[in-house]
């Protein structure tokens, strides 16, 4: 027989990680609703229409599609026909099924619309490390209004989350029209797109690389050399303001620009008068995150760590997230946090809560029948204060029983014998000091909350 | 454009469908970790091998399966064999991926291993009115003791988890060990599966029905006597007690008889010891679940409400959880929440809490720029004391601000134009009563938390 496994790129959680996990996300909740965001859940499965075309050829090739069933499926294998094959497909991102749950559901909804949404999406990509075909998302989006304020919750948002996690980091923030702007700047207005893609790529190539690159796609000496000169101004700012400074300086001129400087100084005002516990926001020109979807703000958070990794959320403001599903217009700002590389990041530098806090307080050992009645009802009233407790259910081994509870690191073991029971007491011991002392069994819950 | 839907048998949850369902899981997994038990997860999909074969020929075709993708499925499609067109398959319980788990993770669990998973299955049904093709199991098993404190603990968790969702419910308990012995005891050793199914259908049909059932089958008319003649004197019992004293003189002659009213009678003694708060143990030598899985203790749970439901929970102990997967003799016992139909009949019984408790507490009004920003200091203010609380993102309109507070339910609207911000105050609005009085900004939080 084989031995038994998961299918490639997926994984399970044992309670470990599960309890980090639940941290992780349990903090992140715990921030969005404080902003006034809802829960709400879609299905694994969407129509496969609802998924194709949204995620460009290579996305299309990486969804996973449930097989036809019955009838269908002979009636697909007779006609030869391979998109009969399948009718339904597990969801790739949040994105779109949020876009399809509005347009939905638009007249249950209250506008402007806040929700988040933490579930596993599926994409069949090669797995590597850190990447996995099974991963969770964990969105935040409102829809429904063109407010700044919210850019400027979202980065209060970034900054409560990842002070509670205590991660310093980075949150970068740019404007989509200021890359139009420097687009129309060099003369390539039409070319946004690979321009866009280029200019991302500035914090892994260095510049020459990327211009000729751009030369490589037809973009002239004139456009390249004009690039290079607000890149290299703006590489040189000392600070957000400065930058801010000499960008409106190159492209206040052109409409979209000024309307790009005038939105970051808003969003960089409020934030200033507001305040931030940790994070660092930074304006950075050259970030793109290469989504043509966003239209206004875009942001991006990194770790200020010693790990070398990329970035931990993005987001950014778009101005039609439903057209696709018939209702133009619906105009929001969203941010996604990548769960596992934060995940790795907080295992790397102990930023986990200990274990001995969260899980089974108290064992009560099993020394045979009439032990186990008597620790049985004390177990009973420690569960009734709300306390996790067990008692081991075989009177097996002294040893064996130890074991379990250092395998669970439970914190203490609580052992009954006719001398303890004769006293209606316990003989208390502290996993971790080895410690041993007798409590009576009304002092029990107090003692082990201490 | 098709107007946007979810695949036939699955649901979106909007945000105040989120909340109930959180609050319900919520009760569950609370007295689930009290009583030692830890979450995990295993991925949606498995490997088809893991899942096939597992739940009767019905339960295969049921299976949603993901479709292979590029030359595997160019090969499957050239070679005609149907087999190869799908590898991964969506789970269809949490048994068997849990069965798949333990094995895989023997080596990193702490035995006696208590787990519990809340996750959704998938199954390729006829939807129908309460039954959906993505549903959410609750499970709780604890493997590698066959200790019968396990089973009194979970009677004890069935009561936690109803008195604290204030549903009063009764819990069946039968024994396997005892419908063997009454196969034997009516001659019908070897038929014990087609008995057990009859036997099972005894609370929708009378039973000459399903002796008359039996009889097609080709159970003696002798057999059927004999069985008429229990079944009577089983359900002329006054009490579990005199149900457990008639059996024990009808069957404690065989052995298996002798030892699952050995059994029960344990069960019984210590759930009397321990005391229940509000469900009530009932013996009822009819319940079998058609599970063939079961060896000892079979749990079911019924609500004591006027609504016509069946069972909202299940369970028993097995003796072979693991054997499948080559690692035989895991011996445990476990049980299920029925997610949706509990969900429905407190929906009915308006056994959730109000949604004003949980969500935003505070909308501010937006009346301008300078308001907003007198409010959004404000606004920070109460998000730091854990306050869930929100500002309109636009200056709206007030009927429209006004309303969104209403959808929203948010309890409490403050409001502050020139004269409140000239007072350091706001005008706190009471959306229930529409009372409304000044409340100085920094008394606002314990204002609206009392």
């Amino acid at each position: 027989m084989k031995k038994p496994s998961t299918p490639k790129g997926t994984r399970d959680f044992l309670p470990d990680t599960m309890r980090k996990r639940n941290f992780l996300f349990g903090t992140i909740r715990k921030v969005f609703e404080k902003y006034g965001y809802e829960a709400i859940e879609t299905p694994a499965m969407e129509h496969l229409e609802t998924l194709t075309g949204k995620y460009g050829e290579e996305g299309d090739r990486l969804i996973f599609k449930m097989l036809a069933r019955g009838e269908k499926l002979n009636k697909a294998l007779a006609d030869g026909n391979q998109s009969h094959l399948a009718e339904e497909a597990l969801r790739y991102d949040l994105t779109v099924p949020f876009a399809r749950f509005v347009v939905q559901h638009q007249n249950d909804l209250a506008f402007p619309f806040r929700r988040y949404q933490i579930q596993p999406v599926w994409r069949a990509d090669r797995p590597q490390k850190g990447r996995y075909r099974e991963f969770f998302q964990c969105d935040a989006d409102v829809v429904g209004t063109d407010s700044l304020r919210c850019e400027v919750e979202y980065v209060q948002i970034f900054d409560e989350v990842f002070s509670a996690l205590n991660l310093p980091v980075e949150i970068r923030i740019n404007n989509r029209k200021l890359l139009s702007a420097l687009a129309q700047h060099v003369g390539e207005a039409e070319r946004i797109v690979p321009l866009t893609v280029a200019i991302d790529k500035l914090d892994k190539l260095p510049m020459d690389k990327v211009l000729e690159d751009l030369g490589e796609q037809g973009f002239s000496n004139q456009a390249r050399e004009a690039l290079r000169t607000v890149l290299e101004s703006a590489r040189s700012a000392k600070d957000s303001v400065d930058l801010l400074d000499r960008v409106e300086a190159m492209l206040g001129g052109i409409p979209y620009g000024a309307k790009g400087i005038e939105e970051l100084r808003y969003i960089f005002s409020k934030v200033e008068k507001l305040g931030l516990q940790s994070a660092k926001l930074r304006f950075d020109l050259s970030l793109a995150r290469g989504l043509n979807y966003y239209t206004g703000a875009i942001f991006e958070v990194l770790p200020l760590t010693e790990a070398q990794v990329g970035s931990i959320c993005g987001g950014g403001r778009y101005d039609d997230l439903t057209g696709i599903f018939g209702m133009p217009g619906m105009s929001g700002v969203g941010i996604s946090f990548g769960a596992d590389r934060i995940y790795d990041l907080l295992e790397a530098t102990n930023g986990f809560p200990e274990r001995e806090t969260e899980g089974t307080a108290l064992l009560f050992v099993n020394f045979g029948e009439a032990e186990a009645d008597y620790c049985h009802v004390l177990l009973k009233k420690l569960r009734d204060e709300g306390i996790k407790a067990e008692l081991y259910p075989d009177a097996a081994k002294m040893k064996k029983q130890m074991k379990y509870a250092n395998d669970k690191r439970i914190p203490y073991v609580a052992l009954a014998g006719e001398n303890e029971m004769n006293k209606n007491a316990v003989t208390l011991k502290n996993m971790e000091t080895g410690a041993q002392e007798e409590v009576k069994a009304g002092d029990l819950a107090a003692r082990i909350t201490n």
